[in-house]
């Protein structure tokens, strides 16, 4: 199978890894200018003015994508042409909060209460109804904690709205959580579903910096209620491929934040923590075949290497640590890379994660509070 | 790091998929005309003229490769333009069974006792020294059972000797062995050295069928016995990268057979059964980095897919077996692709290897027999 990929960086590297064992092949459709995949084959097309779109359409037999911020008119046109997993019907709802929020809302998933604001004034008046603290996010094209903004006070909302610079914003109530966790899903094009054990997640500055798989102190109950969440998206949506749903931990249970309809970094654990990949799931579904086992094999950490790639030999040392890096240059924010850690127990694995955290400058002050 | 690989085939696949999260990137150098590899950047040069040699050389830091059957002109006069991992002196000795035999000697690694004979006559000669039944083999060029012949009696001399068609051949005693193992070892340019578990492989018509890693019921001594071999020889070659050397147990110890300066198949095991695989601390010994760490994590059954690749879908069904294709066309004889089994036992891998077996039509019959 010829599979071509939206975008040509590390999400669409670690599928193409994934994929070539399977006898798939590899076109990567960049519009970015610096496509960082490194290998398979790469149509750039700065600026997206669509000027290589057919060539890169008649070299593959499915596209993917590895970024959901997309113009919907492209991936609709690429639909008419070949089979665009998942569909822009899951685009359209995962690159806009307030169809995502709408969503929830319809299959009775449980969301913070949330209004949608169109000027500062409705920001104002959809903070005063919530009540203050609330937090302010662009409607579309936002990710990685951009395009947001926390008002403490209803007389915060003008310099939000200006600081956002956005047409709508959503408007959501804090929510009291205990932690961040997310389920993934892979959902094939023969309807099979099957779930990944819930990772806990742990962001700064809007950054994932490290993820724990299987998250713990997990109850039976609560894998099956994040995966009666997911179960329903993914099937409502009727998507193929990854799923990704970020969740909060409260205790009134599961309160679902956002999605992405596609591989994600909480995910990247299971490269080397289950048998089958969010990777290759993602590449079986899409090709209609079967899905792969999806458990943990030991608890495992993913830490994200950000800004600096930190020392590379002293991580390639150690034995339980695997490194991914991504073939990018350095620079403030960016993710470079990761490192997975394994162990038998989390109380072993905590302290294999705080030592990789001494040979990563990036952000050790984050990852050194593990506990 | 910008590597080169001589060849094209699956060994050279499966090294760039293991180097592209080290952020290696990857040429290879085809003269077969038809290039497996399905990625990377292939300059075909059929037949081996030369004519890509120096666009090849021009755009690596490093040269490895896949086959020893090179010619050793070529490896000369590449190594004075770029460092080649392992080096021509590496090559030189595993191409040439003579040599081979010499080393095992001279290091006091025990082999068959050995004749070297450049005729029928010398053939017929040897043959009656040593005693028939005796084996005789190519010097050079001989691989998967070729170039190869078994006299049962002297006077099976002169077939034996047309049918090889070589100008020399190496005439071995029989050897009373209980079983084929095989270590393998890496030796980066630090000098640094690393070994994997014994492997116990099982050929049929000269193809090995499948490698149970690490081999069952090998003592701490056997493990160390080999040990001791191929270190005497990666470093009597002052050799960098992976080198595998295939043995025989019998009641007296281990007997060296041949070795191979490269990753090989009774290796394979090594992608989901060790921490850093075959390919992955063959990259890592010819760019100068710590090796990773080779212990096994479970027992592992690594069996080829040879000349059908069988019943696809069956095979990604099971929740403990992991298929790696490598892009090549059914063809008899041909390896076509591996699947990885790995249990908690060597009873439950046992059943599980059976199990697949009967979705590969090319060789169920060799794997059934395992016990």
């Amino acid at each position: 199978m010829k599979v071509g990929i939206l975008g040509a960086g590390q999400l669409g590297r670690m599928l193409a890894i994934a994929g070539y064992p399977l006898e798939m092949s590899f076109s990567f459709y960049d519009t970015s200018g610096s496509p960082s995949v490194g290998f398979g084959d790469i149509l750039v097309d700065k600026g997206g003015s669509g000027a290589k779109l057919e060539e890169f359409l008649n070299k593959v037999d499915v596209v993917t994508y590895e970024f959901e911020h997309l113009p919907l008119e492209l991936t609709q046109k690429i639909e008419k042409l070949k089979p665009l997993y998942p569909s822009s019907k899951s685009i359209e709802v995962c690159q806009n909060r307030a169809k995502e929020k709408a969503l929830f809302t319809e299959l009775g998933i449980p969301t913070a209460e949330y209004r949608v604001a169109t000027s500062a004034e409705e920001l104002a008046e959809a903070a005063a109804e919530l009540g203050c603290p609330v937090v302010a996010k662009s409607v579309t094209e936002g990710y990685d904690g951009k395009g947001q903004a926390v008002l403490r006070d209803v007389a915060d909302a003008e310099q939000a709205w200006s600081s956002i610079n956005h047409d709508a914003v959503i408007v959501e109530s804090f929510i009291n959580f205990s932690r961040e966790l997310s389920i993934i899903a892979a959902r094939s094009t023969t309807g099979e579903v099957a779930f990944y054990p819930l990772a806990e997640n742990n962001h700064h500055d809007g950054i994932l910096r490290y993820s724990i798989a299987p998250a713990p102190k997990v109850s039976t109950e609560l894998q099956q209620q994040a995966e009666s969440h997911i179960k329903a998206l993914i099937n409502d949506l009727d998507h193929v491929g990854i799923l990704t749903l970020e969740l909060f931990e409260t205790p009134e249970g599961l309160i679902a934040n956002e999605m992405a309809p596609r591989v994600h970094n909480s995910g990247h654990w299971s490269i080397e923590g289950a048998a089958s990949s969010q990777f290759e799931n993602h590449l079986r579904a899409i090709a209609g075949l079967p899905l792969g086992n999806t458990a943990a094999n030991k608890p495992t950490c993913m830490i994200n290497i950000i800004a600096e790639k930190g020392d590379k030999e002293a991580i390639l040392k150690l034995p339980y640590a695997h490194l991914h890096l991504y073939g990018k240059e350095e620079r403030t924010g960016r993710k470079l890379g990761h490192v997975t850690v394994q162990a038998d127990s989390y109380e072993e694995l905590v302290w294999r994660v705080k030592n990789v955290a001494t040979f990563l400058p990036g952000s050790p002050e984050f990852i050194s509070s593990i506990s």
